[in-house]
C-alpha cells in the first residue's frame, strides 16, 4: 500500500490495523560510467513497493535527495547539508508521530546516509529526551540498508566477487537497471575501480576516484540480476520489519 | 530525459547543450475523499516528464515533501517547516549551481509552497546580494504552477465550472488517477465543499474543511480528463520555459 | 492606540476589551530617484495609526526592516535574509501570544515582504500543527497589504493611469512625502521605467532597473495626494481588519 | 541626516563625505506604572535623531524590538530571542558592509540588549576571524548606551539621587515623556522599586519587581526635565562618536 | 566532587542534599609569549575542584573551548561561534534540568565569554518565558568571573600593580603555571603590552596587540604567586556560590 | 606536546614541523554502577596524551561533551544535541584551518559520537564541495575509536571475554580508573548486563538496561588492567595516526 496512492481515509483505516510505515530513503549522485544518477532512490523504492504489496505495509514516498556531497565533482549529483538532512527527517518523523505511526523503518540505499540518518534519529530523540517525555506513542526510527541484507550480499558474492566494489556496485547497477527498464554501456578502465576512503571532499573523490566507481566492476552488471536481487531485497527486508515488530 | 535515468557522463553532455533544468515539486498531503496524497506530486511529475521527453529538458528528482502544515489534522499528511523547505532547496540549487546549472524552474504542483518557493529564492539570492557577488553565472530559479497555467485553467472550467475548487480540485484529482492508473469512489458531502482560508493550523483547517476539500466536487474527475489536462499542463510549461530562456 | 506610547497597566485593560492588534511592516530599500528609503515602513504605519486612533485599536511598533535583498545594489538599502524575518515574526507572535492575542494584522508596505511574511505564519501553525495542539487560543496571524486595497488602487489609477507602476510607485511616494513632511525632486529618465521581475539577485535587479523604480513615474507625485491615499489607506484597512474580526 | 527620510543617491552622495552610520536600537517592554512601553527605543531615538542633524551623521532606521524576556509577564512586551536578535543585527551589519560603511555606532536604549549586542557583533567578527579574511573595509560595530553616559549619570544623580533606579528610571521616562508628548500619572507602591537581579526568567522577573520597576521611582520624572536629558544624551553621543572616528 | 570521577548512583546521591552544580568554563586562546593556550581553562578549572572538594559541591566538567574569535590570528587559537557557544551551553542547561538541578554556577575564566553565556542564559530564560511556564524548577543559571573576584583583585594590585593587564595577565599566567606545573619564560617587548580594545576581528586584534598581550607584563609571574591565587580564587568563588544559593 | 600546556609561539614553531594534531573527543554519560560519567572522556585523553609525549604531536583540548541522549535517564549526564555537535565540532576544524592544519585526527571514547562525528566532517566537506573549492590545505577529518582498535579487543577478550560488553564495559571502567586513580565497588545485578539497541530515546533506554551497562560486567575490571589498556591504546593510535599522515 503507497501512501502517495492512498486517499487519507485509506491511510486511516490502515493506522486501525498498524502503525508501522516503511520510507525509502536514497540519493541523487554519480554511480559511475553506466549507472544511474537514481539508483541509490530506485533500488529501495522497488523493494519497499513490493514489499508494501505483499505485505501490506504502508510505504512513504520516496526521499530522494540525500547526503552525496563527496560526489559533487560529477555533473548531476545533488547532495543536502547533513543539517538539512537531519530536518527534514526530523519534520517527516513529527509528522507521522501526529497521526499515531510508533514504527519508521527507513528503508536506504546509500552508505553516505547512514551517519546522517544516525543523528536524525538521536536529534529526535533528544527533544524527548532531555524534555523527559515520556516514551510511550512516540516513533521508534530504525534503518535497513537493503544493499547490506544477508541474502544480497550473497547473491552479488556469488554473481560478481571481487568485482562487486563499494559504489557503483554491480549488484545496485544491476538491480536499479532492472527497475528502471534502461540499461547502458561503457567500458571500465580500469576493468575494477581502485579502493579507498569516501569520507572526504568532492574534489579529493574525484581524485581518488576518476570515474566515480569505488572498488567496482559494473560492466558484469546485467538487467536478469536485477530481478534476484529484488527478490533478495524484499526478503531481508521482510526479515528486518519482522525484527522491527517484534522489538520489545 | 529524467536525471534519475542518467548517468553523469550523459549529464556532462547535457550541460553541453543546455545549462536548465526542470525539478517538480509536490507534497504529501490528504486531498479529500478521493484524491490521493501524492496528488500533489504526481502532477507535476508527470507533466514535466512529457516535456522532457517532448523537449529535451533535463529532469531532476520529484521533491515530493512540501509545506503541508495545515492539512496535518488528516492522516498521512507529511510537512517540512518553512524553514526546513528553505534549506533543502537552498541546498538543491547550489548543488546545480556547482555544475555550471543556470536556469531553473520549479514544476510546483501545490499552492501552499508558493510562499515557501519564493522565500528561498529570497535566501539564496540575498547571499550574492549581501556579498556584492557578480550575477554570472548563478543559478535564476523561477516558479510554474501547472494548476494556474491557462491552457489547464480553461479546461477545468470547461469540465467542471465552479466545481473545479481550490483544494482537492476535480482536475488535480483527474490527472493524478490518470498518471497513476488508479481511481477512488467517495461520496462527496456537501457536493461542493466550501470556501474558505488555508492560511491557519491543521486544526483550524479540518473545522473548516471537515473532509479536506476546498470548494470542489472532485466527484467530476474522470481519469480520461486526466489524459486532456495532461496535454494542457505540458503545453502550459512548454510556454513557461520557452519564456524563461528567453529572459536576458 | 499605540503600544509604544502605552503603559502596561493601560494594555492591560485594552486586553480586556479586545484581543486584537495590528503591526505595521516596511522595508528599508531604495525607492528610486526621488523615494524615500524608508517609504515602505512609513505608509503602513500612518495608516495603522490613524486607523488605531479612530477604531481603538492597539497599533504595534513598527517594524522597518524587510527583506529587501533585490535593492542591495542601491545605497541605503537593508535587507533581512527570509530565514531572519520569520525568526523576528515567529518571536513576535510567541510574545503576542504570551499576553492574549488571538488577532495580529500585518500592516505591510513591501510586496517584497508577502512570501516571506506567508512562510512566517506557516513556520509557526507548523510548530502547533505538528504537535497536534489545540487551536484555541492561538493567535491567527493576518496580513493586509495597503497598496493593494481597493480604493488605494482606484485612486492611484485615477491620479496617475500607467504611471503608477510597481516599484517606487507614485501613490507610495506621495503617501510617504505627506507623511513626513518631506519633498524630494529628480528627473525621471526614461519618464515611465522599465517592467520586469524583482525575483533576481540584486546587481540583476540593478541591470533590469538602473534607477530603482519599476514601471513607474514618481515624478507625478504630491504631497497632497498623500492625503488622500491616508484616508483611502485607512479605509482598507478598516475593512480588512473587521472582516478578520468577524471570521469564525 | 535619516536614512528613512533620503533617497538612493543622497545616501550615495554621503557616503562620498563618510562612512559612518548610527543606528539606534531599544526594546519594546513594560516599563513600570507609568513609563512607555516604547521608552528604550524612543530615547536613543531622539538622541540620534538630533546628533544626527547637528553634525551631519546619517541616522539608520530605528530597531524597536530587543532581548526583553525577562519583562514578558507584562502585557504588551515583546522579545526577540538572543539568537533572533544576533541573526537581525548580523544581516544589518552585512547590508551596511555592502555599501561601504565602516564605522556603525549602535545607540542602545535597553541593558538588556548588551550582552546580545555584543555577542553579535562577535558572531560577525567570528566570520572574518575564522576565513582569516582582512580587516580592511569591514565594518567595525560599536556600542554606545546614552543611559550611561557621563552627562546623563550625573544629571539622574543631581535630579533623582537614589530614586533613579535600574529599571523604569526616571530619566528614560523623563525623557520619552518629552520626546512623546505624553505623560502618565500613576502611584507608586512602594515608592522606590525593590532592587535585584533581572537575569531571570518573566515569572521570576515579576515575583521580584511586581510592578515593573527595578529601585526607581519614576513618580519624580517631569516632562521638562527630557529637554536637558537630551541634551545630555547628545553630547554624551557626539563624544562617543568621535572616539569611534578616531580610533586607529 | 567532580562529576567525572563519580557514577551514576553517586550523583543521584548527591542530588538528594543538594540541586546545586558549579561549572569550569574557559577559552582555548593564545596567552601572550609566556602564557598557556589553556590558561582560562585550567585556572577557573583549579579553583572548582579545590571548591568542590572543600564544600561538597558537585563540580561539573571543564567547558574548554569559548568565544575567542579575536585571537585566531595567534597559531593554537580555537573559538567557537557565539551561536554555537549558545547552543552548548543551552543543551548543558537543558541536561542539567532533567536531573533536578536548580542552581549552576559558571565558573569562568575568560572575559570573552562573558556576552556571550549571557546570551546563552537569556537564550535559555527566553524559552520559559515565551511559553509562560512556571519558573518552579528551572536551572537558575549564574556566572561567576574568577579574575574579578574581589580577593583575586587585591592580590594582583598588590603583586603586580599596572602591571596585571587585561590579557595575558600575571596572575592568570601565574595560576595556570602553578596549577599545570609549568614555567615559560619569554621577553616581553615592550615590557607591558598596549592598551586597546578586544572588541574586533582577529587581523585587527594581532595589528593592535603584536605580540597578543594586553596592558600586561607577565614576566612577573611567578609559580609561587599562583598558590596565593587559587586561594583567593576559592575565597572568592565560595563567596559567590553562598550567594547564589542564599538568592530567594 | 599538549595544546593546553603550549604558548602559542611553541604552537607555531611545531607548525614548522608538522601540520597534523590530535584531539580527544568523548562524553559526559553514566557507565553503570561502579563506571565513571567521565570514562569516554577520561580515556582518549590519556592515550592522546601519551601518544603526543611518545611521538611529539599536538594534542588538543579534550572535548568532554557528547552525543549522549539516551543516557539521559541517568543522573549526571549531559548531551549536546547531534546538531550542536556538529556545529561545535565545524567551529573546532575552522579554527585548526585557519593555523593551517590539514590533518586532524579525533581519538573518540564514545561510541555514541560517531554517527555525528562522521556528519559533522561532511558538513564541513559539504561547505567546500558545494562551493567547488579546491581541496588544497583544507583540514581533513578522520576518526579513530579507542575501543575498537586491535590490540585493545585482544586485550579485552583475553582479560574478560564475552563480559567485556557493550557499554559500561571492563576495559573502559579499568583504563579510567587507572587513569583518574579511583576505584569503585558495586554488586553487579544480573551479573552480565543485557544486550539491546541503545539507538532510542532515553526512558526506552533506561527500561532496556536498568542500571546502565550493556553486556557487560564491569566488576571484573581492575586498575592494573588499566595501565596494559593503556600501552594497547597508544600502540593502536600510533598506527592509526601513522596510516592517515601515510594517505595520499
Amino acid at each position: 500500500m503507497r501512501l502517495q496512492l492512498s486517499t487519507w481515509p485509506e491511510v486511516e483505516a490502515y493506522l486501525e490495523r498498524s502503525t508501522g510505515i516503511v520510507v525509502p530513503i536514497g540519493s541523487t549522485e554519480q554511480h559511475g560510467p553506466n549507472g544511474l544518477i537514481g539508483t541509490d532512490a530506485l533500488c529501495p523504492e522497488a523493494i519497499a513497493w513490493a514489499l508494501g504489496e505483499r505485505h501490506d505495509i504502508l510505504i512513504g514516498p520516496t526521499l530522494s535527495l540525500g547526503m552525496a556531497q563527496h560526489h559533487l565533482a560529477f555533473p548531476g549529483t545533488l547532495s543536502l547539508r547533513p543539517s538539512t538532512l537531519i530536518a527534514l527527517l526530523r519534520d517527516t518523523l513529527d509528522s507521522l508521530a501526529r497521526h499515531g505511526f510508533t514504527r519508521v523503518l527507513f528503508l536506504n540505499g546509500h552508505g553516505g546516509n547512514i551517519a546522517t540518518l544516525k543523528a536524525a534519529f538521536a536529534e529526535v530523540h533528544a527533544t524527548r529526551s532531555l524534555a523527559a517525555a515520556p516514551a510511550t506513542g512516540a516513533p521508534q526510527p530504525a534503518l535497513f540498508n537493503w544493499f547490506l541484507g544477508r541474502r544480497v550480499r550473497e547473491l552479488a558474492a556469488e554473481l560478481y566477487g571481487d568485482a562487486e566494489g563499494y559504489h557503483a556496485t554491480a549488484s545496485e547497477v544491476a538491480l536499479s537497471w532492472y527497475v528502471a527498464g534502461v540499461e547502458k554501456s561503457a567500458t571500465m578502465t580500469p576493468r575494477i575501480a581502485p579502493l579507498g576512503s569516501a569520507e572526504c571532499d568532492a574534489e579529493t573523490f574525484r581524485r581518488r576516484f576518476p570515474d566515480g566507481r569505488m572498488g567496482s566492476d559494473p560492466s558484469l552488471a546485467r538487467r536478469e540480476h536485477g530481478a534476484r536481487f529484488l527478490e533478495a531485497g524484499v526478503a531481508d527486508a521482510w526479515e528486518a520489519w519482522q525484527g522491527l515488530i517484534d522489538e520489545e
